[in-house]
């Protein structure tokens, strides 16, 4: 017989360097026995095993229909990642009163602070102004900046209003930019709560001086950026992707921007590696390219262990969950994770 | 007999393109009689000729003792420049009650922009993250982000809290950053009343993740950054350099910053243009380089003339000006233009 | 046939003043067959009548299991009050996916706004000032206001953060209030991000110069502000009790407050209206009395029609509700409105 | 022969409670030699006697034009009340460059906040509401709320931008009130820049909802809201009167209260102390009176000597003042205090 709660950690692809340190495990281990798993997905053996006695799971251990019913203590799921697992009967576990979480507010802040920095970059012409300063081809004040733009009272608009929107908005507010966004899934009265005007898509795209695209991949909006959609953006705008690849015509955009139809920032790929021989990395010389790595820095794993251990106390001692956020079972059940 | 109250305009370095756009010539005119001369400092004999009728002097116009002797009907001069130029004799027009004043305050967002685009890249490794795609050699998430680092929640400092420090707080703000401060002619409660901890010089370098050099140069503080100061700076920290180079021991900040002890970007030169065989153009491949493009775009000069519209309009009303930052005899007397 | 879902509007006791106005009608007939019934608690008769086809119910209908397994169309239940009613099956209407959603953050504003005009009133003896001008004993000046203090850089407390404390924050934040709260509800870290310091509740009542009584009641929590705990309250303390009477014990909350142990304002009270021969009516004279008036002004139900449209559009569209507060179920099962 | 700077302090009517507690006298001897004299203004032979030597004046001491030519070491002079004295040679002094100072930025944050409560107490009924309830004829909720009305997104007028309305503004900032204001002393661009819309004073009256007169008197504007333009005031608005009575016609003013035009609190008047037979005492129960007590409690002197030392400190270094306020010599001029 076991006096604490069993908590089961099956983080993979998150590694025990990211969710595991001493400190996060002592706080874990003063509240619960932990059972973890690292290094691959949980054979199923293991879960199996758990199943019966598991008061919180964290990870991304699939959970279909069948193995909720064989879990009768389980509490609360704690999803580590950013996205929506599609191994989860969502709908399954709202009913059971089992919320499941994920991480996106953890990771919101890096992602948006690269955002601001990408989009800085592409209206000041950052990468450009050093390149030609090595080359002995710069040009002084004025005369350097005559296609610098800046984010100082101009027109920008959000492609989705999730968790990257919420955490890039006060970081463009002292700006005073005249916000705006497209999000399907939400009221223009909560976009107008948050200082942002609700505009159509293709107004967003003719009217931003500055796009980001923030949405998330669902079965319903993949590629829903496509060619004619961005043959829309307002000229010389600055476009941050930083969300996912997928919702873009992604040849489209980078054709574009390398066109100088318009300025872009690329963190996300259609196939990450990107593979080597992949020909825009050498003629794209236009298009600010990033490795994916706006939101997987120390800093976001240190705040994901932290919601974790906050929100675990918080559900093992009868309480909501504060830190991470709660699946919307709708919404999670056709997002398209990877 | 004039009706109208007489302009001089004389703004060399400034262009006619900066100052007098259409908008601003109309208005101007509205208000009084102007006599602009663009491409040069004007001449003595044209200066001597508007002496006994001026009310405003707009530019950089030389004005010792002697002249302001014989400017009885002068109410303001607009310096449209960011420094303090040191052909006036501050004291006194101050003595005089006429108030001389300078566009800084418009160059300044566009410089804290700039600043705070620099501090991203440098601690997110931007231009390095591009380089290293390009080149095939890029590591995606957590891999590639081993150096990254951010503004939210760091230590930050800030040599100097003039202008550019005021426009650049309210955009660090949001990072949530502990901000600190030394400057030795501001006391310690009025940085603590715009959220600055005062440090001394020494403990700032020490404690600070990301460091602002925003100090102007006087006769007092050249070269107060010299080698040995530069060397306390915190290991690895992000030095961004954009007020005036004469402050640092030149040599020795590119040589730290190149050798990786800590990041730098650099927005200003003892020497501009940059001479084209400075070794430092190649060398340097750890540095971001930026032709002093900081403040100088567009958007800044728009700023400029509505700032001297504005507190044109307020002078020969009587009413105080407003837009433009007042000179402080003491201070602008020992400033170091160029 | 219908083509158009249903929805039954059964607000009382709100009446057909405050929740459906010409606009609101039009706005919810345009997506909507809609039933109303006002005056009282709609006859069990009209609800049968309904439960088979209705989309949301708007209003406090009794929804016990039974009801709610013959409302197969049932999408959401919007309780038009700032309570959870105790005649709903919370953890059914989750299970079936159906939100219940309160309209207390549409209150709260003016709640807010009542709180902090109380907490003035009694720092600067607005009343007593105002007295004595009359009675023609007043002093002018600092003779005046020898027990006068201000919440500028006072330590304040709440006890509660939910949707008043919410909508308070914001209020006292440019008062650089050192702002403390206890909800047990809620975790430590959460409040720090609200900018709030978490503390047992004998140290924010012995630490607390300015105290906001918020906490709903449940259960749980019934009279836990007994008089031992009350007498832990800093001495001369403004004390604004503006949520439930039922925290308290209202008996020794007048005595200490008329006995000049604390300051108070009182806007509920255990048996509303007040019987005509209350005692402290006459006696009491040091307590700032309110007649339940903090929340049910006109602009609040203007919120509240508002947020009840926009939540409605949201849920016959198949998205989220944003306007109105989620029923946490377990916290709503234990509620105690009246 | 002496070391140390001469501070001569001569403030009354500021007593020797309000300026020189044991901390601040600590402060300022570790600084400076300081001659104190407590009670009354100065007599002329001590005046007389400190001048040669005096480095900072701190007080009321009439200084024209003859006695600051007999000040050579004079450096600034510190007035540690909230109004321009009549007996300074303002353009004097500044012409010598000694910036002459005001304690009003210390005085108005306790005043914005009494302004701000009054609004609040007129436009919620907090003091009909308390008579109410003592006399058993409250009305419960929006029953006794049927003339409630609230800050939050109202258009508010401001009659006067100068400390008071500085001060003011951030406090109202949270309820997103609509901001306007009426000074004709600044720029329209300057009002904005503060989040403010310049407006003409009888569309301020015409528009405002709640109106807070921050105006202070000058030989110019007395008397400027006479009956005729306090009959363009908008029916039913809340009007705070709480600078200087002599910039209204104060019969008219009260009149118009009692008769229900509009709502009121009169914290100035005419006379003070008020004639004890004053007939409005008795007669004006709809107005809220307060015995000048918006600024003056030890908050404010708190201040204000934290201001006088910081301020104090600057000078004697040779560096700027940052707390206290520079007398701009035309307002200063033609100011009247009292």
């Amino acid at each position: 017989m076991h006096s604490k709660p069993l908590i089961f950690l099956d983080p993979f692809p998150r590694t025990e360097a990211m969710v595991w340190t001493p400190d996060t495990r002592a706080a874990m281990e003063a509240m619960a026995r932990v059972v973890p798993h690292f290094g691959s997905r949980a054979p199923d053996v293991l879960v199996e095993d758990i199943l019966p006695e598991v008061a919180v799971i964290v990870g991304q251990t699939a959970l279909p229909a069948e193995r909720l019913a064989r879990a009768p203590k389980l509490r609360a799921v704690l999803n580590v990642k950013a996205n929506w697992e599609p191994t989860i009967d969502y709908a399954g576990a709202h009913a059971r009163g089992i919320p499941v979480l994920s991480a996106a507010p953890a990771m919101a802040p890096a992602v948006a602070e690269a955002a601001l920095g990408f989009a800085i970059a592409l209206g000041r012409g950052v990468i450009q102004g050093d390149r030609a300063f090595r080359a002995g081809t710069e040009r002084y004040g004025i005369a350097g900046n005559a296609d610098a733009i800046s984010l100082f009272d101009a027109p920008v608009g959000l492609i989705g209003f999730g968790n990257l929107g919420q955490a890039l908005v006060p970081l463009l507010r002292p700006f005073g930019c005249r916000l705006a966004a497209h999000d399907p899934w939400l009221s223009p009265e909560h976009l107008a709560r948050h200082g942002l005007e609700a505009k159509p898509l293709d107004d967003l795209l003719a009217d931003s001086r500055y796009l980001f695209i923030l949405a998330g991949v669902t079965a319903e909006n993949e590629g829903f950026l496509g060619r004619e959609r961005l043959a829309r953006i307002r000229p010389d705008a600055c476009v941050v992707l930083i969300s996912r690849a997928e919702v873009v015509d992604f040849e489209a955009f980078l054709d574009f921007a390398q066109a100088g139809r318009f300025r872009a920032a690329v963190d996300v790929f259609p196939e990450e590696p990107v593979p080597a021989a992949a020909p825009f990395r050498s003629t794209h010389d236009r298009v600010l390219f990033s490795a994916h790595r706006a939101g997987g820095l120390e800093d976001s794993y240190r705040r994901i262990r932290a919601a974790m251990v906050e929100d675990v106390r918080q559900i093992l001692a009868g309480r909501p969950p504060m830190a991470m956020q709660r699946a919307e079972p709708a919404l999670a059940a056709i997002s398209r994770s990877r």
